[in-house]
């Protein structure tokens, strides 16, 4: 009897969402017993209103786009399911005779997957869900790193460095750069990568793993202030204070989200209320996860990768597994795929470790550089300077 | 006798100011007559301390990082310069015996140009100045544009397209994205390149040559989320109301400088508040003309080429003129370099003309498309969608 496979996409894009699907979608290709090959239109939202694409009969050279497509192609989305919804998905499921479901998310979706994989279960079919690790944030637990983190940490050392030489060249302000990552400072802590470029890297670093206190902050810029005038401050997007207190207040309530002011402009205000010292925030935001031109390739091929093992795994039979990767050397950079327990990922938010912070917590270690360069995929661009 | 040659940096940094550089240093190279080539440190500001810097014996795989380099690589300054300094610059020319100066700038260091080569006459010393353009603005007159325009143009239609790419995968929001120009539109408007990609452009784009007027933003996009749950607006940093005024509260002054809020996160919380919709803004601000990957390669070539015929006209005897480019064809694409008097393009800010805004005021026309296109050096890369 023929299969037919679901992809599914779960949570916020990231610059390689689209190339998991694309190797889930070549390898279905390779099983003559895949019928169809069908997306989730819009995530789980799509699903649910039983929005299904039929990928099966695209021709190759559309497909072939997904490598250098953000955003997720098939839609993705972000609500969160009540127990109905479950059975519902379970029967579209049914009505449509599959059997196969793969979802690409984060930790929140590998929830969403062991939940759908059990109402499934209870509806009495025979269905395999199998997830693929997906999220700039680089916060699930257990696999070395996600798919989708590598570009987002190329993105934030390249502008960094590139920001650097800028402030370098032009030194009359503190330029404090807002990095993604609310709870996990892993893209943050990539800016420190900018120092590849054979020059300065950022001169603070400020992670959400530690307490932020202003006082250190204005002392920690005065004294730079010392002996230059061009300061790179990268700042995390949810720093708060000892109290857990986010540094910056909540601006907008919209239903159940909770809209904050930008944490770079709010630093840059306060180097000018405190320090009298211009200062500018500067806030890619959004443009960190879907940037094609720094999309890491190393980031591409894994999340292809785990595309093609979950593909292949889900039609072998296995279930309520997501691809991993253990890091078997850093250099020459080695990882090998492997299949976690979904149980064992959902919902839990891994942040930096303490070995990767340096003891004033206001930057990183080594250790951790050593550990996120080769995620990048290519060495940051050589600079010059001669002032 | 031999010559000295110095070049100087003037105003913001763009992607491509190195690569003027480097052009005027390999061209000087190829004058024997040429005995120094020398740098002025961190602009007229350095220059005043007698900071130079001398470039003569650098090695030449050093020099050709500079055509990968952002900022400044010899530094540069923004100081508004009284009647003495000038009379200090020229005295300190004639001591280091320098006869031939290439200032790089926009219009603002067009005009330190034309009074440092008066001075320089006042001061009874046979010195040349030539002008070489450069704005990520593009608000140089006369010229068909300036280099450091194409790389921010590219950065922005990229970013944009890639914004888009994102929104409409989760469209869960609208996202304004805040560009840089205060007063001239170029960089909003190439944000419309962004429907190159192959499917859509930004929904809106919002330019500084039009007043803003907030109640017709908010008809816009209501209209808009009648059709669709993710849009995305493009809106100039430096908008204001049909009185002239920033639609921004300024929040903070140092000096003569005045800081004002983020247009983008304004906007955003403008549709929250009105629409009761979930928005962001996202301000890329410096990382837009400093950006190396979406460097155009057409913007970098042309910057070299000013810099080699700025350098080659000065050691000629030509002075007091800038190099500029007029554009014979635009498919295929073909401009011509030509000098122009400084005197004509000093401290002239020009804007977008009206045949490149639409008759809304809420994007471009297909006119500015065709134009802007070419300087892009590359093609938008194409994405896929089938949601």
């Amino acid at each position: 009897m023929g299969k037919n496979l679901l992809i599914v996409h779960g949570g916020g894009p990231t610059a390689v969402i689209n190339a998991s699907l694309y190797g889930a979608v070549e390898e279905a290709k390779k099983h003559p017993e895949v019928e169809h090959i069908y997306a989730a239109k819009n995530g789980t939202g799509g699903l649910l209103k039983g929005e299904i694409i039929d990928l099966t009969n695209e021709p190759e050279e559309k497909l072939a786009l997904l490598l250098q497509t953000p955003g997720s192609a098939i839609g993705t989305s972000r609500d969160a399911l009540e127990a109905p919804e479950y059975e519902k998905m379970a029967q579209i499921l049914k009505e449509k005779e599959i059997s196969c479901v793969l979802m690409n998310g984060g930790n929140g979706t590998m929830d969403t997957c062991g939940k759908l994989y059990k109402a499934c279960q209870a509806a009495g079919g025979d269905v395999r869900v199998m997830g693929i690790p997906k999220t700039m944030d680089n916060d699930i637990a257990i696999t070395d790193h996600s798919p989708g983190y590598g570009s987002a940490a190329l993105y934030m050392a390249q502008s960094t460095a590139e920001l650097c030489a800028d402030v370098k060249g032009l030194a009359i302000h503190v330029v404090v750069l807002e990095a993604s990552g609310r709870n996990a400072g892993w893209i943050t802590a990539a800016s420190a990568l900018a120092a590849d470029q054979g020059g300065d890297g950022p001169d603070l670093i400020y992670l959400p793993e530690r307490p932020f206190d202003e006082d250190q902050f204005v002392a920690d810029v005065e004294e730079l202030l010392k002996k230059k005038k061009g300061i790179v401050v990268v700042a995390s997007e949810g720093l708060h204070d000892k109290d857990g207190k986010p540094i910056v207040e909540p601006i907008f309530k919209v239903g159940r989200a909770t809209y904050f002011g930008d944490v770079g402009t709010h630093l840059a205000g306060v180097v000018i209320k405190r320090l009298g010292y211009k200062a500018r925030g500067e806030k890619p935001g959004l443009l960190g996860r879907c940037s094609i031109y720094m999309q890491s390739k190393v980031d591409r091929d894994e999340a292809q990768l785990a595309g093609e093992i979950a593909c292949r795994e889900v039609l072998k039979g296995t279930t309520g597994k997501m691809v991993a990767f253990k890091r078997i050397s850093t250099e020459p950079y080695k990882v090998e795929p492997f299949l976690v327990d979904i149980d064992e990922v959902m919902m839990y938010e891994r942040t930096m470790p303490d070995e990767f912070i340096n003891e004033k917590g206001n930057g990183v270690t080594e250790a951790f550089k050593e550990w996120a360069r080769p995620l990048l995929g290519e060495e940051i661009r050589k600079m010059v300077s001669f002032n």
